[in-house]
């Protein structure tokens, strides 16, 4: 029976699938280490509370909860979440945020809305892999811009703009999926009036804001949108958990209501007892305390990692971010990531080739390392272990 | 803001959203007697059994459950549905099942891996709208079957395959939405085979199945696949809770596959808190006595409705299906349920005008009538108006 292939062309025909999860598969084995995948610490994760807030919820308005809920979102979510976007310097009407079943699904609706076949997309470069391969499925040809230590380049980019007409420039404006850098403020308003101008919608993916471990809090730059050229996508999956399921779509009407209708034939609505739940941490004021647990956990954890990769071989560069989840380094000499993957599994110590994450591959020297997800003594072991391995390359 | 138009072309442009989940939202009205939606009744909620499943998955799994997990899904969700499956008739293999967030996304996946722009798609006249609408977001192009009450006539499928080439034939084998009509126990096999015979994919949506009132279980379409060339759709929407969004797509695995790499870019994985309250209801043993109280509760209110209508205008014409949630009925004297819905909304009665359910539009006479969500008391009360109405629109 599987041998017999499917006739069907499939859009999917080109596509396997994403790296990183296929990475993660293989993290099972016992005693791994793993620098993979970007997944909060489960110490953090309280399974305590969201059992007590769930049973809280489905006493108080169980029947809603459990029968069909509106596209739209349930109300006391959306109730919450405009208040709790005011620390991104705006402040939502209702008609303008959307509850979704993780910020990833913002990516698919904005592309299934926008993007037919050959349409162009702006991507930093390197981005986050899920959001190429969102684009890719929908066929979108996907151009990179140039980036910098303050993020995306913009005059590059307005270059870009003029010579392909994208209908969306995606970008992870803090703490970036894979490199950990931060857009510049001054760059902030700037694109937003950019995007305007020029008539590009900017895809604002900001799921990482919330972990600063230095530095102030910059505007989100949907914070500078006139004129309704900046969707934001933001997630409850780093902050409280990702098992739920949960983030949001904050644009302008017109654009959301394409989001809804897409959204009808796909899910119906997102999960009303995880949308009930996330909705009551928000309103009991849980998230303070839990972001300043979490921001001084994954504050030490990255500083441990930069120690370690300060006693790295002469000649790798990293980035040293003020927040997020992730460290990206480039090889001394050239060397192989992928190779140093193969030996490093091995040795049960786990990343992401760098290469994965850039849209016209390449740069195989480099890879992405996650501190969230293990803890002091392991990131002291496995940066051990990866420093130990790329000096045997070295030699 | 709102009257600057975004000057993307969009493939939702010519799309306007469910008509029915616009309808629904007319019905917030105080006093409306809705045989709109598909929902189950809200006494059959279990809010209290909810909790505490949700309690004891998050006791015991806590961690897992709010941690990333696979797009493939819970396995303790996997190894209860493949027994589950059992009465279907057919066991598949972890690898052949795909928890899903709600069956609704089994139709987008499908579509997303499969339709390119112009692809035809055989569906029965009428068809589920929100399948409809979910081949149209990929520019399917909708061919009509006809049917009968036996459900699908297989030889002008037969016909229509030969004709356009589908790459799928959607159909609802059991108490159909929107007319409760059933396929022929003697036209399973053969369409089965037909869709192997041609290589079309039979996608077999079956949400009502569990809800039958009278005669014998019928083996789905799937049971008599020998090749892969059926996919099965499967929800807990009607028998346990739409709110929780569970359902389960069953394939070949080279299938699954494509449909897990859209999954990956969709929502990553359904909420794992939801897929572990519907493992522990199955494992509990919980979907027997469940079910006998709701067949129950939902016979009862079908006959009610039936015995109304039998005392309607002499030349109406309608379904007397064996289970599922809606009946479906023609008006007499080509009278206009466009017409017949704006007067009886005035009088706090709702359904859903039968034109929306065709592909190709017309049947101006029909209507569907949901029994599932209404009292007998309501559904006196709701038919007794239709009726008058229907009346004064003769007269």
């Amino acid at each position: 029976m599987e041998n017999q292939e499917l006739r069907f062309a499939s859009r999917f025909d080109g596509v396997t699938g994403s790296a990183i999860r296929a990475i993660l598969g293989l993290l099972g084995k016992p005693g791994m280490i793993s620098f993979g995948g970007g997944n909060p610490a489960s110490d953090t994760l309280e399974e305590g509370v969201v059992a007590a807030l769930a049973e809280r919820v489905l006493a108080r308005d169980g029947k809603a909860i459990l029968q069909y809920g509106a596209t739209e979102g349930y109300g006391p979510l959306k109730e919450a979440l405009c208040g709790w976007f005011e620390q991104l310097g705006f402040r939502p009407r209702p008609e303008e945020v959307l509850p979704i079943t993780g910020s990833t699904q913002g990516i698919d609706l904005i592309a299934k809305a926008l993007i037919d076949p050959g349409d162009v997309v702006l991507v930093e470069n390197p981005s986050f892999l899920g959001a190429l391969q969102a684009f890719r499925l929908y066929q979108a040809r996907l151009i990179p811009v140039p980036t910098d230590g303050g993020g995306l380049l913009l005059d590059d980019a307005e270059r870009l703009i003029r010579q392909h007409k994208p209908k969306i420039l995606y970008v992870i404006p803090t703490f970036q999926n894979p490199t950990g850098v931060t857009l510049a403020a001054e760059r902030r308003a700037p694109l937003a009036q950019m995007a305007a101008r020029h008539g590009v919608l900017v895809l604002e993916d900001d799921p990482y804001r919330d972990l600063r471990y230095a530095g102030d809090p910059l505007p989100a730059i949907k914070s500078y949108d006139q004129e309704g050229w900046v969707a934001h996508l933001s997630s409850f999956s780093k902050i409280i958990s990702p098992g739920l399921r949960c983030g949001t779509l904050t644009c302008r009407p017109d654009l959301l209501r394409k989001a809804v209708i897409g959204k009808q034939s796909t899910d119906v609505h997102t999960s009303t007892l995880t949308q009930a739940i996330v909705a009551e941490y928000l309103r009991d004021g849980r998230l303070p305390a839990h972001l300043a647990n979490i921001r001084a956990m994954y504050a030490a954890r990255m500083h441990t990692m930069l120690d370690q990769l300060a006693a790295f071989p002469k000649g790798i560069r990293y980035t040293k971010p003020q927040g997020g989840l992730f460290l990206w380094a480039q090889l001394p000499g050239s060397l192989d990531a992928t190779v140093l993957f193969q030996q490093a599994i091995e040795q049960n110590v786990a990343f992401v080739p760098g290469t994965h994450f850039f849209c016209d591959g390449g740069h195989t020297d480099t890879l992405r390392l996650n501190f969230s997800n293990s803890t002091p003594a392991q990131i002291d072991t496995g940066m051990r272990t990866l420093r130990e391995v790329i000096y045997e390359m070295e030699n």
